[in-house]
């Protein structure tokens, strides 16, 4: 059912209706479009915020992207009917709306476009969608073929419904000057402000045909009539009737009458997308609606995916996850350091950890965002909620309720980054405040947040939680200004300590960075006493205590009772001795494990629980509550290598990528293309609907999943003056390969098991005095040979 | 196609592809509910802000009630699958979303239910939806009866889609103890504080059924399956799968296994509506879902719109024009007063006008409105842009753009009181200020709104517009604060005059107001002196000037040249002397004339123009642009009456009522059950759209065209001391005769023509000195003869 492509760099799926809702994505700097098998497509590009260019049939909230989207009839495709001329018959390509039970079906997601092919009534249809770099506008090229082995009539029609666009001044025609349908509204406003903030927007959606085609309609229901999308009306004639939309819903609606000798194919090309005026499209049309302008675009576009290729290339015994990870997570992790989830505001902790990952492709990006976010540091060393790109933006949804845990993230960001480029210099850059004017050096301005960290704290000495701390949101666990969180208290300690190593490590040059190291490491041993003093429950730790001193994620709770995120962290920051790393290690596997992946907590809240907040109001089995989010997940997986714990992580971090089985696929409804923001969980209360996947691959897990690979499988970290080898491989893998790109040298690495007790490296064919490479230079490349215990 | 029942209090419609839109109406304090012939519903209540029950399947924006909203195949439908076991064959009933060409289709609005006779396969289906007076909940009773001869065996399916109601806690299952589906979630918020403003919502939806089904399905997708919503693959099952949805999508089906004997019946009864939680489900269970409850809950729904009707009966040659007058007009201007439009915060203007038509059906409501809007009035005398409801309500929309006419609105509406009902005591009640806490009189704080009007001018005693002035909203005009309206110019004349003529007709008793009565003459000379001077072009009436000086709404103008309020108004208010009113007369016919009503304005704008504003971006053919806007029309056709032009003022007012021609209903795709607020314009640009209605019937037009029928065509307004006779009858009638209820007492008036050259009124059958009955006492029933000249 499930058919990778020989090179492993695509996936194909045979059915459209197994997994109905499993699809691929593509994006470049100013858009993003993620459309299923069947034909259904989200598609988004900024003006500064996400705007949309095919809507929904009643107007759409503005919301954040939300996981598990519906589709429905008519809306939000990209259709393609198919009629017999001579026998009346119909289909539609990809799947939608006809549903026809096609001879044959394969949708093939590459890492650079879309395709399907589809067969049925003696005829194949192969579509493919790209898009350019920089350019909002799908690319949309369409060959019929006849197999039948006989002249054939046909009429084909592209069928791209365009929505309720506006309230205001919506309309649609054919436009014999540019070529297609150009559907036209005034973004809707009250405020004569709002007006001129809008008025620069790309209020207008075409279609355009390569070719001329005989006939149109350009409003939904004309086409649609009686018959149904399934079997439209207008299709029933002999040709569409021309019309327009005066503020009906627009649809763009082509027919071709297309005569095929036998076994003669016809192609056609199409763009669709938003703009500004009439020029704008008449542009977009002279610059790709033709073979050479396709032609170009695809290939600039696979040379801009190919640029954000990672650093490490894997042969292992698992050809599925060596897939995985030498194609499309680097090509995960790096849509979200290009284009942080196309937001204008993203989140300070999403911020910092998608660009994290860009230490592994393009480390000047991760340098720059590093910088940009340092500049809206406010005077008390608090992080902002959001970080705003863009001159105009607003801090919006989410990021209008105060979070505590965003100074976490930047020693956790900045000790990647260091790891992977050894830039300490990095530490002595100015960042002037974007508010404030003053200019402090990064280093100075990271002391500002682990001290506001430390003060952040009760008088127990554990993190205040306001109304959130990060991915269980409980917005009622401190909202009066007394609760606090045991992860974020686990997770401060973590975060002091890092920047303190950091500290320690530039501090050959910098006395003062060395007096500071101390300071903030005696600062974590002071939190992880509280920690441990205040919420250690016997075999784990507890989530927090509520505003009127309610401990919970403890074992009295019924539900609820054990959080993942603390246990992770407080292995991580040091709270947790080694007795306590087993017990913890013991009650995750016992209360959170599931065939899915690790939950975030269990079990599942049945209803609301007021002091706690909105963690208990997601539905059973998704998302935040009781799910495997794969966020929490990850960090627990890491922490696992952390410690030495190889073989448990690797069996988590494989759970975390859908299949290799069948079953699992089916399960997970999704290609195992992107790794998404959750599973549905509650695997005990909920097994029909367990392991479902989001669908949403905006997630801050994908940086952490590579750096697991990078520096836990594989082991392969840096460090200030070279590259650490401690690989970690799980005991039934006598070896693998890895080419590993780092500081500008290539190491092609052997990795294999031998009857040895401790790890022997060699390097170019010299044993190395200890596991670490030194005196990287730029251009170099060379063999490394690991041997392992068995 | 379209066959009103003998008493005319219902219309039927007997093709549901005729005019697919065509719908009726129910509300009751609580709640509204507009169904579609084919089965399409749009259901709103109030907690305290308009709330869905049956929600979109993406998440949907809020927004104010839109006009010509869209339906599609998932939503938001109340639809019956009947499946014929034997065969296999399937329809549904209304309509959707099978679409079959079934035998025979009715659908019946009345005025307090909506029904469906639906007949195929040899079944027959009869469905009415009703609903109580004071709870949110849907009635709808089922009959399904063999027509075919011989025993049948059904299944019957409900299948009322919930839709997507949040991304929080959504899910849905059958409960056996409840006896229906019950669909939950938390309504998605972010910020701590709106959870507490929304806990209390009804956030479940639930569907019951008095006989329990024998199986169930409540996810939307488990039902579609492949088959689509035309021939859901769980229907060619035998039974549903009794499943549940978990975060999916939820919609409540059941199915019925039904065997009929020749010729037997099977009656089914369900409820529908938003709960808070199983106890309220029960309860509603408890107190409708039984024929007693549905019994009496329609006896008490009848007992409550009977309740509203209004002050006048007639008997005219124009069948038709009574039943829409005598059943429909007063249940609309009812329903206005009656909920407000189910809003928190109703726009001043729309909220005194709504209210305002409650004098001709429940004064009291008049007299109490009056007084709260009075209570938010500024310190300045300006009246706010909305007024609030309820505690806690906020302006919202519209209300938050400053809007200068609201002032205007009082004395309009408070004059129609004082006529019906004699109440000048009002003028002395005292009115708290809200906010303020200061207290004044009625007639204190109408001084302070005049004033406020002539002080809110310019240098040269034009009104200024700031961002709107009423119903074509110009938001450029004068954003800058120095554009004014040629339109708020003259009704300000208009409001002076009428707020001065009810000072004389007070003054009797309070010598006060015989000098304020001066002063606002006075005022509205000089405010009627700066129009001509400034805004007369030659034939008719400027719309404005812009912040930067130019003049609009004028003869040079290719687009926008003449528009239609301050026409009516300058006739109204006096500022337009004999001569300019024929003037008028004429240009208004020449430009603005269509077969469907006056165009507020001509030509429309084809494009965005910057001084001007919002109004060009309408689509042209729609709403403000160029469309034929029932508010602006009514004031012309009252102007008309008031100056005697009833001829021409009957012609239009019957136009604004669709009908009597089959190829004016379908070109304007609406039953004869209401007025909405506007018919698509643009007739010469857009012919093949204009006429069509919006569908809306939320309107301030319905008041006035009630007060037309009584005060104009009747030509029986009232008076301080009686009843003043003035009927205006078409031409080509000879007579009508009427019932007209009035300060308690019944008059039953026979008009006539007669070979006379002045009006002769007999009461019981003595000759009145002069046209007015005095001395009027409630009670009292009494015979009035009119003779008119031919």
């Amino acid at each position: 059912m499930l058919r990778p492509t020989d090179n492993g760099d695509r996936y194909e799926l045979i059915s459209p209706t197994a997994m109905p809702r499993a699809g691929g994505f593509l994006w470049n700097q100013k858009m993003m479009i993620q459309v299923t098998c069947r034909g259904y497509a989200v598609a988004q590009f900024m003006q500064p915020e996400p705007a949309k260019y095919a809507h929904a049939p009643n107007l759409e909230a503005k919301t954040f992207m939300q996981p598990e989207q519906n589709y429905y009839a008519h809306h939000p495709g990209r259709f393609f009917y198919i009629k017999d001329e001579e026998t009346g018959q119909l289909f539609s390509a990809p799947y939608e709306p006809v549903r026809a039970p096609v001879d044959r079906f394969a949708f093939s997601v590459g890492k650079n476009d879309l395709a399907w092919t589809v067969e049925h009534l003696g005829v194949r249809v192969e579509l493919t969608l790209s898009i350019p770099t920089a350019d909002v506008v799908e690319l949309w090229s369409l060959r019929v073929t006849d197999l039948s082995g006989r002249a054939r009539k046909l009429s084909v029609y592209p069928y791209f419904p365009i929505g309720y666009m506006s309230w205001m001044n919506q309309s649609g025609e054919y436009r014999p000057d540019l070529g297609g349908v150009v559907a036209s509204c005034v973004a809707p406003y009250q405020k004569v402000a709002d007006y001129f903030k809008q008025k620069d927007f790309k209020d207008k959606t075409y279609f355009l045909c390569e070719e001329a085609p005989q006939a149109w309609e350009v409003q939904q229901q004309a086409f649609e009539g009686e018959g149904g999308l399934h079997r439209p009306s207008a299709i029933d004639l002999e040709t569409l009737a021309n019309g327009d939309a005066r503020y009906e819903t627009p649809a763009a609606v082509v027919q071709y009458r297309l005569a095929l000798d036998a076994g003669q194919s016809h192609d056609y090309r199409f763009i669709f997308g938003p703009a500004f005026d009439d020029a704008e499209i008449a542009a977009m049309r002279a610059r790709y609606l033709h073979a050479e302008g396709f032609t170009k675009a695809r290939a600039d576009y696979a040379q801009y995916i190919a640029s954000g290729a990672g650093c490490l290339q894997i042969d292992t015994p698992d050809k599925e996850l060596d897939n995985f990870v030498n194609h499309w997570l680097p090509r995960q992790v790096f849509y979200h350091g290009d284009v942080n989830r196309l937001s204008t505001d993203p989140q300070t902790r999403n911020y910092l950890q998608d660009n994290m990952g860009m230490s592994f492709i393009k480390p000047g990006v991760m340098r720059a965002a590093l910088l940009h976010a340092l500049a809206q540091q406010e005077d008390s060393g608090a992080m902002p909620d959001g970080i705003l790109l863009v001159e105009g933006a607003e801090l919006k949804y989410i990021n209008q309720v105060p979070h505590t845990d965003h100074c976490v993230w930047l020693p956790i960001a900045l000790k990647v980054y260091l790891d992977e480029t050894g830039d300490y210099d990095v530490l002595a850059a100015r960042v002037t405040g974007k508010d404030s004017g003053v200019t402090l050096t990064v280093a100075e301005r990271m002391h500002a947040a682990m001290d506001w960290l430390l003060q952040a704290r009760d008088e127990r000495g554990l993190s205040y939680i306001a109304q959130g701390d990060w991915c269980d949101p409980m917005n009622m666990v401190g909202y009066k200004g007394k609760g606090v969180s045991g992860w974020l208290t686990v997770a401060t300690a973590y975060a002091l300590n890092l920047w303190a190593e950091m500290c320690e490590k530039s501090a050959r040059s910098d006395s003062a960075l060395a007096d500071k190291a101390k300071h903030f490491r005696t600062g974590a041993q002071a939190v992880n006493r509280a920690a441990n003093e205040h919420l250690w429950d016997g075999d784990w730790y507890a989530r927090g205590i509520t505003d009127d001193n309610v401990v919970f994620g403890v074992s009295k709770d019924v539900e609820g009772r054990i959080y993942l995120n603390p246990q992770a962290w407080a292995m991580l920051g040091g709270a947790a001795n080694a007795g306590q790393r087993a017990s913890i290690v013991e009650q995750v596997k016992q209360q959170l494990h599931t065939p899915y992946g690790v939950a975030m907590f269990a079990p599942p809240y049945s209803a609301m629980r007021d002091d706690v907040g909105r963690v208990t109001q997601k539905h059973p089995g998704s998302a935040e509550n009781g799910a495997v989010y794969n966020h929490a997940s990850i960090f627990y997986i890491y922490s696992l290598y952390q410690v030495g714990e190889g073989e448990r992580a690797y069996e988590l971090l494989r759970q975390m990528i859908p299949g290799p089985t069948e079953e699992d696929y089916l399960q997970r409804g999704q290609l195992p293309v992107f790794i998404p923001n959750y599973y549905r969980g509650a695997y005990h209360q909920y097994p029909r609907t367990a392991g479902r996947s989001s669908q949403l691959f905006n997630t801050g897990t994908v940086s952490w999943v590579y750096r697991c690979f990078v520096e836990g499988l594989c082991g392969l970290q840096g460090d200030v003056d070279g590259l650490r080898i401690a690989p970690q491989l799980p005991k039934h893998w006598d070896g693998i390969r890895v080419t590993r790109q780092f500081r500008g040298a290539t190491f092609h690495v052997v990795i294999q098991r031998g009857d040895i007790h401790e790890i022997v490296v060699k390097l170019d064919g010299k044993r190395l005095p200890d596991t670490k490479v030194t005196g990287i230079v730029a251009g170099g490349v060379h063999a490394l040979e690991v041997t392992i215990p068995r």
